[in-house]
């Protein structure tokens, strides 16, 4: 039996980093062996305390993928944020709950995509679907995921669905959603000990939406002031990247977590994109965005229909 | 409720009419009850066989579909092979069995592939995992599909899958697999009162790979000779059609169902792409290919390893 890859995104979250090692449960007991988990890039602190409490290894490192190698992509389809040499491996399968964009086969595939807000939750109906049971750990894992892109159910990407998986999970994973959830989430904004460079990459993704490079970067806390105390050096990084990446478009949204809201540092020589997008001027840089919290739902579909 | 317009690929083939008919049926059980089946063109020999057979009214035909009209796809996801004015539509949902190409959505969405012989065999999938019973009208037209897109369980697409259900279907159907299905078939090869241009136009799909674009259209038969008696005639259809649509490949598979194998008639500038790809020459304008009787899995993807 071949070998088969399973990763999410660059620069992953916690959805991305389950996903994969769930996934790998999942095609194991389907029969698939040989199937493994890896991740594309350095785990955050919120994945970190998530594989921490369910006492679960992070998946090793993939840096590329050869030519004609089977792999199961998750929480991603667009080959913009997926592994170096995507385009010539052998997709067998996608499960993911994004647009869809950057993504084209030469072949037939497995493609599973729903409107919800977190891939954890599609996975879940492939488990019931096929009749497996999920252990302690592995819903641990999902359940975790689903506070993650939901932050604890208050994102507009929160689905009924995404709710009723999540309450089933937290019992079968023996933990309070409310208690654990606020715990898992904070333990993801402590960014004391990141450089700029690194604030800027712990979550990023680019789209090219007609011709259009735009960069979007979030990172969740539960006080917005706190980050912009280094706003100078922050859009430093930010310019750098620009100009290294040819980007024309870089926002960073700052997700305050408690409150629900965004605030965006916005550059580049589109930036007037965001302002349309947002109906809404930039001041020192800055915009605030209330009630903005996925990237998903609220930024990328009105950036993209602004190019 | 708004509308949802609902309807596979142009130059519809009996799964693609098939399917949106019988996704009507699922979507309206589903509570959708504003979802209407519609084709995107005339429908073909075999097609019209079915449809008689069941007593069921054909699809009325959709020319454009409305901006942020709710649209369902099915049996097709490039835009390309869709109506016009699908960049602009909501697509909710896409069920398909072929590769993913020269799609992209804005939002996430509900899509469901699989490398299936037939986008019948997965909606038997949905009908099953909804606990929804399959009427038998609606058995014969899915099982009609099968019949069609396997060539009656021949073709390298047709999976195990398609044949269990298959099987189910016809029973519920209350139809003899391989009577029917040979009647079925031969319904689709009588090509005596087509033009040329109408030939080439039965079942045609373009796909553009690496700024190539490259057409193949299929025609089944029972006696490829017979076909080939007004080849001066289709070729110089086929001319026509590259002039006016700038093509630069055309392939069209004269394909023999009883023994299996095609005939293509091949012209365009381009046309080395297919000597390369099956490693052969075109003599008289013509390739003769054993064995081969899939566009999807033995036609195109040589053809686009090759551009």
């Amino acid at each position: 039996m071949e070998k088969t890859f399973i990763f999410g995104h660059t620069n992953p979250d916690t959805d991305s980093i389950t996903s994969s090692i769930v996934m790998e449960n999942l095609e194991k007991k389907l029969g698939n062996e040989r199937a493994k988990a890896y991740k594309l890039g350095k785990i955050n602190k919120e994945t970190e305390f998530v594989l921490n409490y369910f006492k679960v290894q992070e998946p090793e490192t993939l840096e590329n993928i050869e030519e004609k190698a089977n792999v199961i992509l998750v929480d991603h389809n667009a080959f913009t944020q997926s592994v170096n040499g995507i385009e010539k491996a052998n997709i067998l399968k996608v499960v993911d709950h994004h647009c869809i964009s950057n993504f084209e086969t030469k072949t037939p595939l497995y493609y599973l995509a729903e409107p919800v807000g977190c891939t954890e939750t599609i996975i879940y109906g492939l488990y019931k679907s096929n009749g497996i049971e999920i252990e302690k750990v592995i819903a641990g894992l999902m359940v975790s995921a689903i506070i993650s892109d939901t932050l604890l159910f208050k994102s507009p990407t929160c689905t009924e669905k995404d709710i009723s998986v999540a309450k089933e999970l937290a019992q079968i994973a023996e933990i309070d959603l409310e208690a654990y959830g606020m715990e898992m989430l904070k333990a993801g904004t402590d960014l004391s000990d990141f450089t700029p460079e690194e604030l800027i990459s712990i979550d990023s993704k680019n789209i090219d939406s007609n011709g259009v490079s735009i960069q979007v970067a979030q990172v969740n806390t539960a006080c917005i002031e706190d980050v912009l105390k280094s706003q100078k050096e922050i859009e430093q990084a930010m310019e750098n990247y620009i100009d290294k990446n040819g980007i024309h478009l870089f926002m960073l949204c700052i997700t305050d977590i408690i409150n629900s809201n965004s605030e965006a540092i916005v550059l580049g020589e589109k930036k007037e994109i965001a302002e349309k997008a947002f109906k809404m001027e930039i001041k020192e840089n800055r915009m605030f965005l209330p009630g903005v919290v996925s990237r998903k739902k609220q930024v990328f579909p009105v950036l993209m229909e602004n190019t």
